[in-house]
């Protein structure tokens, strides 16, 4: 088989996975379907005008009961989490392009390249065992006009204490820094309940993408108590996008409604996952750190980028190179399968590391 | 009634006109449902995992039988064509940060906020009566990186004549300047056929949202057989917002499905329209360029933005300021309404005149 360099995750995104024999450790996404009634408010869906630019009545009040003190206006939907941050960091650089913008390291992938893309420049600190060190935090964050904070984090799969969170709010505030604070893994914590950040230059994104298993329909949000960003965020968004799809919004809105049940039910079900993935992973003693939320585990390799190919090519896994996140010392494993595939993968992995790995 | 500031085409997007008495010529948006189909796939649609960035293989292999030549690695499926034109000047802007942006003017009001937003700058060239002035064109064109043609255009309604475009293109193509060629209107001439502008440097881009009238659904796309224009956008894409909603796509695939019946019906309908509405401004003796494509139509007023608001509380009228499209002695008025309407409207419009205008 011709082994085709793999630059990026964009080469997986949306691929499926057909092959029977493939297991995709790849893509960051659930797998088990979203509330049933997202597909049920598909029968009566009619509309096709345009709709508000920051989203529907409906849906923006929906959410504002899941947030305390929020008000509808605090909201913007969007094209996902991704158009979430893309808009939200568009509105942070008016009028200070070429800011720097703060980035823990290893970082989702998209984040250094969401930042130039809004004419900011990404700088970094590194988290250690996937924890904020707040003393280099501090040295770091000096003279930045944002950070990106994500807890759950993806590709790290670990949460920040909430000590830690509450010092990074106050010293934020105190230096009038922007906290981007993307909460898309927070109905995935296996350790605490969530903790929003919150404080007048917090913006908080989120999306049904995970909690919903909605990926593929493309609904996210902003939500924050800055109305300059909100302002400017519909403002831009209007010649950018315009008002996220109105079938998207619907089901979200439907999606919402079976909150309580759905989360419930499926929470069990990651912790399962959770806990075989990382008894796996320690039974192949790899490096690893204890994830803790979200559905990604980062074990350390020799030359990870080269046993990232040979998992693909020879053991047909699906694993992301640690390089795409910051951490070319890692690979990331999402476990977003039932036990049974990732029992079938570990096993794939064990013999991955009995064989050509020792030559590494 | 209390008269709020009207400050830009935001104060109406998305709001609807519930009050029965309200007469809309403000937003462009088809008044008339999408084809009976886009509906019906809904009853089994059940996809929720990422799909490929650029667009699901199915709507753009039935998309590149409509173009002459296309493939569907020439397109990319995106929230609008606000997201396609968004993405097209991100990824010509790459590099080239402060580059200048050509604009025809009267332009639709998002261009230079979408140039600004990209990191470049605008420069504008003057239609005359809605048509491009040749001389003038290639005056300002130089230095430019890329210009804008928006023919059918929104606001004019003006068509440019195949010879004019065709001398763009030559020129452009010889100067190595990018053309964004805005089509979303090219099933709505009334006076010829469409004529698809192409070349090395040209980039389509087009939507659902005018021919299907499926604006709130947001999906457009980019149609180029640049290369470098695609890879760009689809890497850029995969990180502001990840693949167009699914959902959308496959309403927008079955409304392709459709098209030629669809399409025939209507073109009947918007042709009376237009016959009806530039017939009525004459007999009124505004000053109006004959409407050859689109659903618009500019009339000169004397002071037009204090027009604007009197026509809008005093007479139930809403009409755009010429103002945001760089035409302030002008309204636009877009006849995406029924005859009826368009009738009534007319009528207040008179009485409008033959009152309170009297005195500006």
């Amino acid at each position: 088989m011709p082994q085709q360099r793999i630059e990026s995750p964009a080469f997986f995104i949306g691929k499926g996975t057909d092959d029977s024999d493939l297991i995709s450790f790849g893509s960051g996404q659930p797998d088990l379907p979203p509330p049933p009634s997202v597909y049920k408010v598909l029968e009566h869906f009619r509309s096709f005008k345009y709709g508000l630019v920051q989203g529907t009545e409906s849906l923006r009040a929906a959410l504002a009961k899941e947030y305390p003190y929020a008000e509808p206006e605090d909201f913007v939907i969007t094209n996902g989490a991704s158009e979430a941050i893309d808009l939200t960091l568009r509105a942070i650089a008016k009028d200070a392009l070429g800011s720097k913008v703060l980035l823990p390291r290893p970082y989702y992938y998209s984040y250094p390249h969401n930042v130039v893309l809004t004419g900011m420049v990404p700088v970094y600190t590194d988290l250690q065992k996937g924890k904020i060190d707040f003393e280099a935090f501090a040295r770091d964050v000096a003279g930045c006009r944002a950070v990106i904070i994500n807890s759950p984090s993806n590709p790290t799969g670990t949460v920040q204490e909430i000590e830690m969170l509450k010092k990074i709010e106050e010293l934020c505030e105190e230096k009038g820094i922007y906290i981007v604070s993307d909460e898309v893994y927070k109905d995935f914590i296996y350790v605490r309940g969530n903790y929003l950040l919150h404080g007048e230059k917090v913006v908080t994104v989120n999306s049904f993408s995970k909690t919903y298993a909605m990926c593929g329909l493309r609904v996210g949000y902003i939500y924050t108590k800055n109305r300059e960003i909100i302002d400017t965020a519909v403002e831009m968004k209007s010649h950018t996008s315009m008002n996220t799809s109105l079938v998207g919004q619907a089901m979200a809105l439907a999606a919402l409604g079976e909150r309580d049940s759905y989360v419930a039910e499926h929470a069990k079900i990651w912790k399962e996952r959770r806990d075989f993935m990382y008894r796996g992973m320690q039974a192949l003693r790899l490096d690893v750190w204890e994830p803790e939320g979200a559905f990604f585990i980062m074990p350390k390799f020799k030359n990870a980028h080269r046993a990232m190919h040979d998992l693909h090519y020879n053991h047909r896994i699906i694993t992301y190179s640690g390089e795409w996140f910051g951490a070319p010392e890692r690979l990331r494993f999402s476990y977003a399968l039932n036990v049974e595939e990732i029992e079938e993968g570990l096993r794939r992995v064990k013999k991955f590391l009995e064989t050509e790995y020792k030559t590494y």
